[in-house]
C-alpha cells in the first residue's frame, strides 16, 4: 500500500467504500474491512487482508472492533479455544480491554459465572455495572492476587482468558480447576520487560490436568461468517454493550492515538476520516 | 486392602494370579495387573484398580511396565495429547525413563525424528545405541540449553514430551514450532525445590499458538485394549526393547527399592514374589 507521492502511510484496521475495483470480488460501492491507511483515499493491493462488509443495519465502525478482529479475537478465544459449557467460572484478566470486554458478555450470554480484574476502580466499576460481569476487582489493590482469587472464585476457575502473564498466570494457576483451560491471547504485562517474570505453579497443568493453548486470531478468520450469524443479533437487539470514542477528521488521529497511551479514550477509539 | 493381622502392606502395582474370587469380572486362575500389596498373598476390595491380562504370550512381568501404568502413560501422553503426525520432530526430557524409553521408541515407529535429554553419558549412549533414538545429550554437560536445543532442531520442535519443567522448558519454549504441542507428563526438577523455577517464555505460547497441556493416566485407561493391539504385536516381533530388572523374592525387595534411588537398576526395576 502507498500513496501517490510514494510515502507509505501508518497502516491501520479501517472501513472503507470500493471506489474503483479490479478485483473480481470487489467491485465499486462495496463497503470493506480489513487493513487501510490513514489517508482519505487508499490503494489497496494486499486484498486478502479484506473482508467485505454485507450487513450494514449497524454502525460501519464497529467493524473496526466487536464486527472485526477484537470481536473475533474475543470469539475465537472463548469459544474455539476454551470449549466454555454453561455454567462454568471465567476469569478475564486485563477484562477492561477491546478483547476483554466482550468475552465477559460472550461469558454472559452462554450462562456463565465471569469475573474480570483491571487496573482502576472506574474500570471495575464499569465491568460490573456496564457491562454486566459478576464481579470485578482491581489488581492493583490486591497484595495476594492468591487470595483475591480465592475470594471471587471459591470452587476455582474453569476457564482463564488470559491477557497479562506473570504473577496473575501463577495466582491463577493455583486456582484452576481440573480440566481448566486457560487460552492465551496475550502477555501484557511482560512485553516491556527486561526479562519477563517468572511463572512459578506450572506443575498444576499435570495434577489438574489444564489445557492451555496460545492463539492468533488471524488463523480463525474463516469462522468470521459464523461469528457475525452469532453476534449481530445480540447487538440488534441490544444485548452486548459497545463503546465507541469517535474522533472527527483524520487531523485528529493523531492526537486520538497519543490518547490511548494516556488512557484518555472511553471506548474503542476509532477516527472517522469520512462519512456516507 | 489389609491384611490378615490388620496391618496395611505398601502398596504397588503388581501381578498376580486370582486364587479366590467373590466379584463376578474375576474368577479362580484368572490373572490381573493392578494396585497389588508387598506380600505373597493380598485381599483386594479395590477391584475397580485391577485388570484382568488376558494375553500371556509376553512375560508377566511385563504388565507391570510396558503393558501397564507406564506403557499406558507414554501411549496417551504421545498420542491423545500430542497427535503426533509421521515426520515430525519430537523432543523428550528425563528420555531414559520407563516412560520416555518408551515414548522415544513410538515415536520412531510412527516414522518421527526423536531426540531425547538424560543425565549421564551412558544412558545418553543407550538411547542412541540400543532404544534407537536418532540422538541424545547430557543436560548436564550443555551450560546453554537454548544452543544445545538449536543444535539437535535446526529446524525446531513439534512435540515436547515433558518431564521435567523449569529450565529445560524454558529452553524448549524457545524452539518450539509454530502449533507444537507440550505434553506435561511430570516436571520432576521442581518437585524438591523449596520455589520452583520461574518458567520465563511462555509468551512464546501466543505468537507460536502452542497447545499446552498436562495429563494423568488414570483417565486414560478406557483406551488400554486399543494400546494393546498397538503394543504387543510390535513387542512379539521383537521391534520394542524393553530392559526389566528383576529382583528374586520378597526378602529382596527393599534393596531393591532402595537401589532406585541409588540408581543402581537397569531397567525396569520388577520384584519376583513368586513365579508360576
Amino acid at each position: 500500500m502507498e500513496s501517490d507521492d510514494g510515502e507509505v502511510p501508518i497502516s491501520g484496521r479501517g472501513v472503507a467504500k470500493v471506489l474503483d475495483s479490479r478485483h473480481p470480488d470487489y467491485k465499486k460501492g462495496d463497503f470493506i474491512w480489513g487493513i487501510t491507511g490513514w489517508e482519505e483515499y487508499s490503494l489497496i493491493t494486499a486484498t486478502e487482508t479484506l473482508f467485505k462488509i454485507h450487513d450494514k443495519d449497524v454502525p460501519l465502525s464497529y467493524y473496526t472492533g466487536i464486527l472485526g478482529m477484537p470481536g473475533m479475537t474475543a470469539y475465537a478465544g472463548f469459544y474455539e479455544i476454551c470449549s466454555p459449557k454453561k455454567g462454568e467460572f471465567v476469569f478475564i484478566s486485563a477484562a477492561f480491554g477491546a478483547v476483554g470486554q466482550l468475552v465477559g458478555q460472550f461469558v454472559k450470554l452462554l450462562g456463565c459465572y465471569v469475573v474480570g480484574s483491571a487496573g482502576s476502580k472506574d474500570k471495575v466499576d464499569l465491568l460490573k455495572n456496564k457491562f454486566g460481569f459478576d464481579d470485578a476487582f482491581n489488581y492493583k489493590e490486591e497484595l495476594d492476587l492468591d487470595a483475591a482469587l480465592k475470594r471471587y472464585f471459591p470452587d476455582g476457575i474453569d476457564i482463564y482468558f488470559e491477557n497479562v502473564g506473570g504473577k496473575m498466570l501463577d495466582a491463577v494457576l493455583l486456582n484452576m480447576r481440573v480440566r481448566g483451560r486457560i487460552s492465551v491471547c496475550g502477555m501484557v504485562s511482560q512485553y516491556n520487560l527486561e526479562q519477563p517474570e517468572g511463572v512459578h505453579n506450572l506443575m498444576h497443568l499435570v495434577q489438574k490436568r489444564i489445557h492451555m493453548e496460545g492463539f492468533l486470531v488471524y488463523y480463525f478468520y474463516h469462522l468470521f461468517p459464523k461469528y457475525l450469524d452469532m453476534v449481530l443479533p445480540y447487538i440488534k437487539q441490544g444485548k452486548i454493550v459497545y463503546v465507541e470514542d469517535i474522533a472527527e477528521g483524520l487531523e485528529n488521529a493523531p492526537a486520538a492515538l497519543t490518547g490511548l497511551f494516556a488512557g484518555r479514550n472511553v471506548g474503542k477509539q476509532v477516527v472517522a476520516v469520512s462519512r456516507e
